[in-house]
């Protein structure tokens, strides 16, 4: 609806991909809506996915032991983190809808997407023991997770050899976006594009497209254990 | 035992943290044994974590549109991966065991050791569907992931707010190692060094020693659904 922000966080090399245009596709749906939508183009950014000194602009809060977390707390608390980090929480701060958009490699997210998790998450800024989970500090923010596999729907079934998909998404849906309070909407998958024809493909982005249509409608899932082992 | 070989994949920026002591307490023991052993020392070879058109060296297979997986796999074939690539390739090639030393981030490993399952594992390599979990291409060698947490053992319970510790081992151990074929052996998990005194570290460093001696008897896990969330 109109005035809704939304960032889509978006790691595919190749623009061309059905990616890139699941991307696409959600740009201009939810701009249609009146949202005003904002892209993290992760490797266009050549986001750099590596936690070290670098994030901390001056001197460091201890300079005897590099601890990264207790750096990026301090360096939060001062205004001293690096600009990328600053642009990216500013962007976080802004949206009422979080989008990671991916392919999935190896279970979980590209590294260069994990990068922006374990960068920009500061504590201080998306959470602070005990505030975490409920009270977790993004709390009011919702997020989705849209993604490709290389493998088949029937390979991410329980009892499959890969498991139910349901079991990869604990980590990323619940140990990081529900550890900082975000409410988590249903994750978007589509299974094994490169093994289907275009048409299939096709139709993988008009049901996006359509999903988006009555996102602001949907609840979140229950993010916890009963969601993804029962 | 004598002559087997070691490579430890470690993800630290400061040596005297607890996982460089325990990097360095395992290059020890396992060095006394008259192992051979390796170590990637990830933040100081500042990996690239990052899976980009720079990992191929020449020509791509399609340079229309850029697929990340199809074109590793064919620059794999050619001989025509960056060298960094190769060169850690032939290190998992040797070895029989690969220690993965890390801090948790975010419920999985840091972004720069992502990037090195993203980056070495390339299909043709590590894996070629349908050769993969038993029939992975790097079976025969053993894996160990050995981490420290900020959450305490209690948290990681069943039932606790952020679940058994196992649930989040799933995509490393699993939906990564064994995909390989690689073989796994139990976690080493210390928990939340940080709130502990210092005695308590040395006793989790010697904790560690004590495990190595006799971890060429130890039998694999079963890597198995049961054993993540039975």
């Amino acid at each position: 609806p109109l005035g809704r922000k939304v960032l889509i966080i978006y790691a595919h090399q190749e623009p061309k991909s059905l990616n890139g245009s699941l991307k696409d596709a959600a740009v201009e749906e939810l701009g249609k809506q009146g949202c005003s939508v904002t892209v993290s183009d992760l490797y266009a950014m050549q986001f750099e996915p590596r936690a070290t000194r670098n994030d901390i602009v001056g001197c460091l809060h201890n300079s005897e032991e590099f601890n990264y977390g207790v750096e990026a707390r301090e360096a939060y608390k001062r205004g001293d983190l690096s600009d990328d980090l600053i642009e990216e929480q500013k962007k976080v701060q802004e949206a009422d809808l979080l989008i990671f958009q991916f392919p999935l490699y190896w279970f979980s997210m590209p590294a260069i997407m994990k990068g922006w998790m374990d960068r920009v998450l500061v504590e201080g800024f998306a959470h602070k023991f005990p505030d975490c989970y409920s009270s977790g500090l993004l709390k009011n923010k919702l997020a989705l997770f849209s993604f490709t596999t290389g493998g088949s729907k029937e390979m991410y079934t329980k009892g499959s050899i890969s498991g139910d998909i349901r079991y990869l998404l604990w980590p990323m849906q619940h140990g990081i976006m529900h550890y900082c309070g975000v409410k988590v909407l249903a994750p978007h998958i589509c299974f094994a594009p490169e093994y289907v024809s275009e048409e299939k493909r096709k139709e993988m982005l008009l049901a996006w497209a359509q999903r988006l249509k009555a996102l602001w409608k949907e609840e979140p899932i229950n993010c916890s254990p009963e969601w993804y082992f029962k």
